[in-house]
């Protein structure tokens, strides 16, 4: 098709270990020697599909247009769970339908979604355990190669999502939100971002209150924090963040995704 | 050489905090900055031969032919053993004489072992200690730009193989087996295909015997497992493998690589 | 510029878990499709620059001449630290101005040092947490474009260098070293080299005395060694190391960075 390389990226939660990554690899450049393999993680945790999906919505689109997004942590893989090739304005994501691409859904202003049936384009005999080999990795080689998607199966619009959960009005409280992710240093992302809590609020006084302890701290970066301190900060993700200096606020607070976070002015609270 | 870019894997037990593996890839991409590395693991447990040479078992053949698949697990490092190259029919090795290739023996029809002398091809001074950088890179580098392998050494025929066991028939029962590998996820691979236990004796019944617990489930992937189950499917190295859902069977069983798996029918028990 | 293939290679403490080095790679693929990345480890443990000094050190002078090495281990991101260009004779270095590049310093007889300043080259907004997605990973890869290093900001000479320890004279011993750095491996790698200890030395008698405990094993390779044994020999960074047969000495020493070492004449101590 175009002269500049192919790109597919692969994110799995097959661990480092084993065959299972390099027999990936080794069907798709077997299909397609000229493409770019990038690594992104092979470390998702087993079976995650939250934090895959959170993990793919922080890259994706840091990456050039015609980019193939290859994603596989299938917990249900060989069950009646589909194969899917989504297709976005720049990206193609190829993965199972379990989810993992419901923050593609809730970004992407207009996405097709192909239910992938033309087994003519997989690895025969497909293992009914290592879709990611016999499966995803040959479909997104000949999508690198540029055959096209129509070709790979129907479309379809019942496509798995996840409940991605959303701020909402609390009451007296500025608003209620909920730890989506927690990163390996123990940072809780919220889904709180500067359209919930503005730096206009802060510089009032805000207060969070996760797991009955208050964060009253909010800094533009971990230097200016102190030892032992919890304290919110704008990530990397555009979402507020809770932190504590070369500590994991994820074990300070025995927080998990899913956990609530309120935000509230200081003033409302009879401060 | 040919036009397409070559490929070089990686396999090593070297982790991946140190500037091992870093200098592994920096001399060769200085020897042949056109060729193209992958990065199978560099997780191997240390110093593991056997799972090494079964990983290894899992990715060669999915690559383009010419690939040079470089494998550096080397406890005997400096010592007497032999560094080699093993060319194949459609692969070509580097690494270690120290059995890391025994199913590559075990499956190729025909296949040259070159003992590796020729220093003229290795980064000098040769550490005692980091053949990886000092003389499997540069050999492997040499390999992918087209240097000819019988300029490299002498072939012989006393190369290190495993013993890989071999199922047997087991008295009344259907055939005795290995655990021949562990997975990242507990999985338990034996050395049993479908040639020793078939799916048609399956559907009359058959039972795995491994560390006293018996196994009759026989699924075809996953899903199909209730939690807390051990149950037996066929992996995607082809062979029988024992697992549970979320779970390490490896742990349930207290099994590791060598323990003994029989299969028996399950009307010869006199159920 | 050139025609051969540019080469960024990618040095963090970012772990795998995570979209951190994903979005680094796709933030310098967009806007150099050609570059080939190189992953050296995302694994340098959590903020430890002196560990990514010493691991830079081993692999950067393995690289083709013009590779771009991106180091970001940034435990001050967001505050006043400065990020730097470090132009060497062959090399050029990008990340924080924390000390990370001291070896580089030490061992290159004519560096450059710029402070990063050249907003026009960041990816915006640059967040304050995620320079090396923001700034490190735009700085490097208009660097393999060829952008001119001097439109980045300007010459600083008072750029950040670790105290390297350096070997000194010890009274009655030989000398007296330290361990700068502890491998996965658990060998403990100290300052001295043969400059400081030679195989003539060696030859006549030397000990290594070590928290209270005595080596006076020194081997050319680890399969000389007995297990148990605490041994040294020469490590391939070029420098002595102390090890134990398939342990950790570190742990067997309870030694980590900067733990002293010192170097006697074993008839020196009256045996």
């Amino acid at each position: 098709m175009a002269e500049r390389r192919q790109i597919i990226t692969l994110l799995t939660d097959f661990g480092t270990a084993d065959y299972f990554v390099g027999a990936m690899k080794g069907v798709i450049l077997s299909l397609n020697p000229d493409v770019e393999l990038v690594d992104i993680s092979h470390n998702v945790p087993a079976y995650n599909i939250a934090a895959a999906g959170f993990t793919l919505r922080g890259y994706y689109n840091t990456f050039p247009p015609r980019t193939v997004h290859l994603v596989v942590v299938d917990p249900g893989v060989g069950s009646s769970r589909r194969p899917i090739i989504v297709m976005a304005d720049k990206y193609t994501f190829v993965g199972p339908d379990n989810g993992i691409f419901s923050y593609v859904y809730a970004q992407e202003p207009d996405v097709r979604v192909i239910h992938i049936t033309a087994e003519h384009y997989f690895r025969q005999p497909v293992s009914s355990t290592f879709h990611g080999r016999d499966l995803f990795a040959p479909v997104a080689a000949y999508l690198s190669k540029g055959v096209d998607w129509s070709k790979m199966g129907e479309e379809i619009t019942d496509y798995v999502r996840f409940n991605i959960p959303q701020p909402k009005p609390a009451g007296d409280r500025l608003i209620r939100g909920h730890i989506i992710h927690i990163d390996r240093f123990g940072n809780c992302i919220t889904n709180l971002s500067e359209k919930e809590i503005s730096r206009e609020q802060i510089a009032k006084g805000v207060k969070l209150v996760v797991q009955q302890r208050e964060i009253t701290s909010f800094y533009r970066y971990f230097a200016e924090a102190k030892q032992g301190e919890l304290f919110a900060y704008l990530g990397s993700a555009d979402l507020w963040e809770i932190a504590a200096l070369r500590q994991s606020a994820a074990q300070l607070l025995q927080a998990k995704p899913g956990v609530e976070v309120y935000a509230s002015r200081l003033t409302d609270y009879g401060n």
